[in-house]
């Protein structure tokens, strides 16, 4: 054991060794391999032993907080180890939350297109079709493989982070953490360990059947049944949720509360459960779960829940929940007495500093909101603090988004919000109100072109809604497809300002997901600005 | 006839007055009723016969230009009529442009995901399967009119516009215009007459089965057989090119110099070649057409080319060109003797002022950039000219974009024209350069997802060009989809100075079809930048 940054390096076998580089696809096969044998394997270890210089700081988990932190950090100078249990940087997204999420969602919009068309054009009769669930989730398995060994590349060779993969790290102190039998010491640490899905504590909720995000990609090892419980009423539920309907099963979402109630604006919250029944989902607000049945052999048979209208019981062999996520902050309390909220996470300033020195904590583990952008953001903040910037990072007015069969994009005010924040509030909308507006095929772009034509309802919803006294822009929302990313960069606009007279100015191209730009420039030219 | 903007009303039977309001439905009847029967529905007439005022202006041709004129003129309280040929509002795009294209190019796009996936997970079999060109016509031809008839509501419900539709305008002199047999006077005439496709000069070219993009959708009676001839080079050829390929047909594409070469980033327009030659089209550079050859009913069935490798016969029925546009101005130059360029565009000065006084002319008519954003933005500057307003309008700096079986979007400068004007390019590229990186599923998002898990090669590629002293952005480039929306507001940013350091702090939507959040956020900490 050192005290400096320099680690004692220890015996573990070749492959704890790595060559000056490994290609992607040697990376891809290594961590299959390690994958199937974690421990055969052994610690995969990328440090510079030459480097004599002590760690700014050691990232403890290495998912999008860790390692965006510690590319950061080293690309400032610094020098940073991460370590993490699995063998790839990156973390729990693409092995097995944001990334198969959108392969599923995908599936469920195609799969709403084939249904639409079944037996039409090219489109196959998909009457009465049941889709394997397990065939896509068997195809991400395989391919997830790739985006890993790319982000160990990317990682290694071209961010030059240093860092301990397939073994899990061991916090001893606020400046030393023990992997691989390895010490490091480092002048702060920056826990960055994630959360995990909440389960249901229900009676039954460990049968054979009971899934969650990981779980259906890590252990689903035979096909659904006909039905599907969902029990949740969030992003992930109705993502998920989604996918089992389209894939041509009974669904039912049983929602504690509100469903999509992160969705502020009425319409288009409206528009998005519409269309989510239309597919025949069947939602049930206000229901709880009471108790989950199984057979002899411990799988789900039945789901037993309370709901408005009384008792339900609906046959079934699987079960997803998806009710949040719990931070996975135990071993860091156990190890440092860091404080922590009463959801878990552990508690930080602006400066992702926590609540013992030297220590900071990013990601998933310091709360809500868990999205990929705070997790990245809060772990470059955190570097920079570290290395002597000035800088804060608390998330305020991000872009948001999840997945129907659709994507649903939305930032800023929903218009009953802006209404009671302004005086004068104007809307432009398309399809526009009207006895006939969901009859016709506008909004139109790229992936809903086919609705347009013989299903116009379907072809989507989108709405503007601005200050009309101060012209400006307070929120935008959309279902449909492809207008996702341009939230991102229309939130930073909306943000800074953005008046209908600028957007009328913009260049659209045409036929656009969002008709914002042109929508403006029919209203731009007045003086009192009227909704359209 | 009366010298102050009010019409003289004539007597054109009762559809030529309309009701108080059309719903949006009862639009849709009329618009397909007067397209099969134009004269018997006669002039289509929303004129406020309550209104003393002049006309500030004319629009003739109520396409993009001409409607966005009229309707930014409307809103800033002037008074204007606008006059067009056809039944609806909107001109050519949504009646055989812009609109069918995008159908045909989403058919594209969801044709090569069903051959990539041909026989597996709920894809059908689509192994030498030959898709019907004439069903999707069919079906874009049904589906038109609902577009059309929001917009004629949108138009006059909405907007205030006053109109004559279904019958030509004739110009008299720079003041007035006769339509339906009504004589309209007003203080200025803006010309938005629109442009058509150049046709072949080719002996042949006049033969049953030379098509172009409207033809294809006013006429195309018989489905095309097994081989399409493409001749061009450009956005609409590859467009069209694309589709006929994805139905499973032989295309061979005749281009006269090189393919795409608007795409002026080498990566990325190789990219898009690539995948374009890996579904199997066959690109010939450097070939003109000599001859197109029919039989004795005059339809095609040979197309005779000169090539590099000499001189090639294909057997066809069907022969797509796209040739570019020539501006329709000879009516407005044998009326008022407005001038034109070389290639028949009616020159303007940055005013949209033509060469005879009090009159304008916008849109296509004036030549390129043919755009959508340019039409309308260019009507809506002629009608603040026109309304006393001090603007001006020449297209510069727009975000550009095309479809291949792709979304193909870019802004800015090329790699290559980056690195002829600063001296330190730095280049964000998802894959990485790297002899594997083709074969991982990175970049990713949206409807590349399938594409990510099993066949990693198809599922995009990106890049972003940065002046690397200055920190800033200088052009993005992106094959992939749901992408375009984004670049429409991502050049804004970057014409007003988008730094790496912004990018890196904006808050991403991932799976984000752009990386260029995430990406800049990995670089952002180093003072000298390094490509990535």
């Amino acid at each position: 054991m050192r005290d400096t940054g320099k680690s004692t390096k220890r015996e573990f076998g070749e492959t704890t060794s790595e060559p000056s580089i490994l290609t992607i696809e040697q990376w891809a096969k290594k961590i299959e391999h390690a994958l199937e044998h974690p421990s055969a394997v052994g610690p995969i270890r990328n440090i510079r032993d030459d480097d004599d210089r002590e760690f700014d700081a050691i990232f403890v988990g290495g998912g999008a907080a860790g390692r965006f932190g510690s590319a950061y950090l080293r690309a400032m100078g610094g020098r940073q180890l991460v370590v993490d249990r699995w063998p790839f940087l990156g973390g729990s997204c693409p092995h097995n939350a944001c990334v198969p999420h959108h392969l599923f969602s995908e599936c469920a919009a195609e799969l709403m297109l084939a249904r639409t068309f079944s037996g039409s054009l090219w489109f196959p009769d998909m009457n009465k079709r049941i889709v394997s669930i397990k065939e896509v989730v068997d195809l991400f398995r395989r391919g997830r493989t790739g985006p890993h060994a790319v982000m160990n590349y990317q990682s290694k060779e071209q961010l030059d982070i240093e860092f301990v993969l397939n073994t899990p790290a061991r916090i001893i102190d606020a400046n030393t953490v023990e992997a691989g039998g390895e010490i490091f010491r480092a002048r702060t640490l920056v826990l960055a360990l994630g959360a995990e899905p909440l389960r249901l504590d229900t009676p039954g909720s460990d049968l054979d059947g009971v899934h969650d995000y990981t779980t259906i990609v890590e252990s689903l090892d035979r096909e659904p049944g006909e039905t599907v419980v969902v029990v949740g009423g969030g992003k992930t539920a109705v993502e998920y949720g989604c996918f089992f309907n389209a894939t041509g099963r009974r669904v039912v979402m049983l929602v504690r509360h509100r469903l999509l109630d992160l969705i502020k604006d009425g319409d288009t919250r409206a528009y998005a459960i519409d269309r989510m029944r239309e597919q025949g989902m069947e939602i049930i607000e206000g229901a709880t779960v009471s108790a989950i049945i199984g057979d002899a052999s411990r799988r789900v048979t039945k789901v037993i829940a309370d709901t408005p209208s009384g008792q339900l019981q609906i046959d079934t062999d699987f079960v997803f929940q998806s009710l949040g996520e719990r931070p996975r902050s135990r071993a860091a309390v156990e190890a440092l007495g860091v404080a922590i909220d009463r959801k878990g996470a552990v508690v930080v300033d602006d400066h992702l500093r926590t609540s013992v020195p030297n220590v900071y904590a990013v990601g998933d583990l310091i709360g809500a909101p868990m999205e990929m952008f705070k997790a990245r953001k809060s772990g470059t903040c955190a570097a920079r603090v570290i290395m002597g910037e000035e800088v804060s990072y608390r998330p305020a007015d991000w872009p948001d988004f999840l997945h129907t069969h659709y994507e649903v994009s939305w930032l800023g005010l929903g218009e009953e919000e802006a209404r009671a924040r302004y005086r004068n509030v104007v809307v432009l909308k398309m399809p526009p109100d009207n006895p006939n507006g969901l009859d016709i095929g506008l909004p139109a772009s790229d992936r809903t072109m086919l609705y347009a034509m013989a299903r116009p309802h379907m072809s989507g919803f989108q709405k503007l809604v601005l200050d009309g006294d101060a012209r400006r822009v307070v929120g935008a929302h959309h279902v449909g497809y492809g207008a996702k990313d341009a939230f991102q960069y229309l939130n930073v606009m909306v943000r800074r300002g953005l008046t209908i007279d600028e957007l009328g100015d913009m260049d659209e191209l045409f036929l656009n997901p969002t008709h914002f730009i042109q929508l403006s420039r029919l209203r731009a030219g007045q003086r009192e600005l009227r909704s359209l």
